[in-house]
């Protein structure tokens, strides 16, 4: 079976990677998020290993210590983060991975992970992002300039970035995702010894 | 109006190039072959420029020497190719232009056009290829052979390639190309000054 490949997707809030991501999964079986692993208490109904990987705090910081964890955060005194086993889990039952992950966050994944292959989705414009914002309603003029600033400073990682996805209409943008992720399976640095196996010189 | 792109194709004979191309712009007017030029007059009904470029012997040997002409060969005593400026204008429309070309060609092109994206076609494997062509029942066990050796030949150059589309299932490989065609143009290095607009410090 060929394995998957892990895909790291960023955006700044408001530019509709969830929105985008929501579609995508709806339309195929070969991508999927890895599951994330947590030092908080399960909730009812909550499986370990199915909603989180339920840790001690003991084990997270030691899996960090080993650099087994591919990105963390520690939110209300609980860390949250993503094992490199997860991912690794995943992709080698044949689907894509895919992290939502900010910025920074992203940049550390591809030192860890270098094969992993990123995807920055932007506004329009920044103009455009800043009338969605207010649009919702939801938010202080203050916030709103906040986090149009912040976009604005999270732009300046896109150069880094694998492909950019400009978020104008959304099923576009899907379609554009799902073009990545099966056109990146298909480059060649990515299909090492599949020439030499179709020429019958490995097998 | 964001620019095409060119692709070129390459696969050995008996890939199923032809058809997946054919298949493919069914399913998108956003790529269309580039109109090639010939030193043999028209036949009825052929317009200039629509069905070929039509040239006299000085003309398409003053384009070569000018370095105007992508790639082109010589059959029956007659010029077939393609000139730099058939596909330009393709690609300023907003088009992809796509060639079908063979593998030296191909490399011709690479150096005339850096920009160009090469995508090579393969079979599931040799021995699937030669069934494939003896299953035609159209040629000699001698021709079959020899047409197997110069695949595997040609296979030697699809290290030079962008992408590798096995065409193991037809409607797969037309989806994996339409991808492909997709895909490319959103990559980082193809979308010079895209985040600088975005972000307002370019118009």
């Amino acid at each position: 079976m060929e394995k998957g490949l892990l895909f790291v997707v960023s955006a700044p809030a408001g530019c509709g990677k969830d929105t985008i991501l929501g579609e995508l999964f709806k339309k195929t079986d070969k991508a999927g998020y890895a599951v994330s692993a947590t030092t908080r208490a399960p909730r009812e109904g909550e499986i370990d290993g199915v909603h989180y990987h339920f840790l001690t705090r003991d084990d997270f910081s030691e899996k960090i210590k080993r650099g087994e964890v591919l990105e963390y955060t520690e939110y209300c005194g609980n860390f949250y983060g993503t094992l490199k086993k997860s991912v690794d889990d995943l992709i080698l039952s044949g689907k894509d991975a895919v992290l939502k992950i900010e910025v920074e966050g992203a940049m550390n994944i591809k030192k860890m992970f270098p094969e992993a292959c990123l995807v920055f989705i932007l506004p329009p414009s920044l103009e455009i992002l800043e009338k969605r914002l207010r649009g919702r309603g939801t938010e202080t003029e203050e916030k709103i300039r906040e986090r149009t600033l912040q976009a604005k400073n999270e732009l300046a990682f896109a150069k880094n970035y694998d492909y950019l996805v400009v978020n104008d209409d959304l099923s576009e943008a899907v379609e554009d995702v799902l073009s990545v992720f099966r056109a990146e399976k298909l480059r060649r640095e990515r299909r090492a010894g599949l020439i030499e196996r179709i020429s019958g010189e490995k097998t």
